[in-house]
């Protein structure tokens, strides 16, 4: 028999995603399931990008340059403020940082992941050889890390803004603070701003106004409605670019060029986008107001993005199970699927559930109220 | 100044996708360029695959399950004749590739490659921390490797088949031999079916009719000319689906959803496919014939996919300079793209050129000619 090599064999998998496919699988034996486990919007492509990609479909779509479309390239590097030389076009989020951990790190290096946060930052890290370092942040400094939490050692630090699960915005103090001490201490920033653009006000401060040398992974994924088009882009130091480049040309020759053509066009979406946003808005006030009905009203501030993080000791702990047997009972007793937070914080996240709020405003009632009536 | 890792550092660049990149920028400068450099179609989607795309631009193209939709499977699997739990629809070969790398090997494990062929084996093996062990292999075996070939100490193997550069095509013998020694001493085959279909005659035989434990990599890009639409499959054995599932989940999420749709219908178009693979027949015979009568005519057996390798040492070594001198001066003097063989073969191919014959009969009789008129 052939077997895993020791390393992949460690990769834990992203939980989100296995509770998608079970949720899939009742889905297709005829059940009917409310969907908040996945951070997707349930809208297609822009109809400006839809649009833009009817009318290139009858041309050949091969490979674009490995740093993607120039002129995609120079709209995103205005929307950066820096040179487009230094944005590169990757196949979503994910590939973005596949190539920002291979750039930076060396086998080994101790890089910091902030607990709770998206766990495919620490998976990718052990998959590449790295070692993810766990930084938990709580609510006594609002879900924000802060010079103190800085472990001795690391390589670089991964934040998020607004972050996953929290839906929590790092104030532009916080992030100053933070990247100033890792400038400081020689520490890479890579930092996720994917959930930009979906606010309930004032904007995300961006990282690169506070820190220039910091490596900025984004996507068109969430803002742009685009989850399955696998595109977005990052920006490096100069320094990095041939290096980033060559990575990209080897591991994946580049972004896809359908995707590409149809984020060009959903760049001038805006006003179709904003109306998603207030979706989520209303969504999340609908969730909150529903969760607190059922009970639930520990919540992680939600400045932004279109989770809700909720501390559920009184069904999980209190109860004698964890939120991974919670959320496995709500999908098969109530066919509502939502996600345990053992998979954003491995410490804690045993009590925590995360609930994606990116659906429509009825799903996000009746799953709330059917959270409401389940009895353990 | 924040600088690249010392293994990201390492990593050669793809010169056929760099060339592409200069030829671009002279194009973009008002330049006729002929492109024979890179290994793509110069065809659009199928036009059955077009249609799936426009009948669901308006629905949500979200993140697919990882391993992919459940129908491409099951009709991959029927083509590999396997169960549908073992093939995983990812990224393009290029994904195929790390997934299977990551999956199979330790840091620091020996792989073999060919010499001659398509670099992104050795520089994505170097970039995730694996030791490419370079195997020459000539016209004495038919550019195939035997067991007599194979090292010490090796923990995998990768064939292709037809191969890129050469076009040539392991004989069912070939590809059982080696199979059975890399069987007996523990070696993993990783084989890359990437151009089967794309042949002159005979079939390709798969490595899974010789050796049901192989690791097969495919993809949509060659055959079915969908290069940029970034979508192709891996068969990997029961005992190793949960891992390369985790590892898809937490690196890519899924193959791009709106890829994997047209693929299952470009799975369909047979017919038009099967035209393109006779202007294929026909460019290589033009190319064929115009490079003899441009006095090149050392070139491997192309029996299959779109490329001619051609040793040119009269054109490099014997007037003092390689191939990657002599591709650069054919592009900026007579407008023709091709790729050294350095890319390919660090051993011999400075004296080596590989031409893609993937575009139109005229471009290819007409570089051809203009090859022909060049002075040195």
């Amino acid at each position: 028999m052939i077997e895993a090599a020791i390393r992949a064999a460690a990769v834990p998998p992203f939980r989100a995603m296995a509770m998608s496919r079970e949720a899939s699988a009742l889905e297709a034996a005829g059940r009917r399931i409310i969907h908040l486990e996945v951070g997707q919007p349930a809208t297609p492509l822009p109809r400006l990008a839809r649009d833009a990609v009817r009318r290139h479909l009858d041309s050949p779509l091969g490979y674009t340059n490995a740093g993607g479309l120039h002129e995609l390239r120079r709209r995103l590097a205005d929307r950066e403020d820096v040179d487009a030389g230094r944005v590169i076009v990757v196949a979503g989020a994910s590939a973005g940082f596949t190539l920002a951990f291979l750039t930076l790190f060396e086998p080994g290096d101790r890089v910091g992941v902030l607990e709770p946060g998206y766990p495919c930052y620490r998976n990718a890290l052990i998959a590449l050889g790295m070692t993810p370092v766990a930084i938990p942040v709580g609510p006594d400094t609002r879900w924000a890390p802060t010079p103190a939490h800085l472990p001795d050692g690391l390589a670089g630090l991964v934040l998020a803004s607004p972050s996953n699960p929290t839906g929590t915005i790092l104030s532009t103090d916080a992030l100053a603070g933070v990247s100033a001490a890792c400038r400081d201490r020689g520490i890479v920033v890579i930092a996720d701003e994917i959930y930009h653009g979906i606010v309930d006000g004032i904007p995300a401060p961006r990282v690169l106004e506070v820190h220039p040398d910091a490596v900025v992974v984004n996507s068109f994924s969430k803002y742009w409605s685009m989850t399955g088009w696998r595109v977005g882009w990052i920006v490096v130091p100069d320094s990095l670019v041939d290096t980033v480049e060559r990575l990209q040309q080897n591991l994946y020759i580049c972004a896809p060029h359908v995707s590409q053509v149809a984020a060009l066009a959903a760049l001038d979406a805006t006003e179709e986008l904003e109306g998603h946003v207030a979706r989520y808005r209303q969504n999340r006030a609908i969730v909150i107001d529903g969760l607190a009905a059922a009970g639930i009203t520990d919540l992680a501030p939600a400045d932004g993005a279109f989770y809700v993080y909720a501390h559920v000791p009184h069904l999980t702990s209190a109860i004698g199970i964890d939120s991974l047997e919670l959320t496995g009972r709500w999908l098969n007793e109530i066919g509502v699927a939502a996600t345990s937070g053992i998979d954003f914080d491995l410490g804690r996240g045993h009590e925590y559930v995360r609930f994606s709020c990116a659906g429509t405003p009825s799903d996000m009632a009746e799953a709330c109220e059917l959270i409401a009536g389940w009895t353990p």
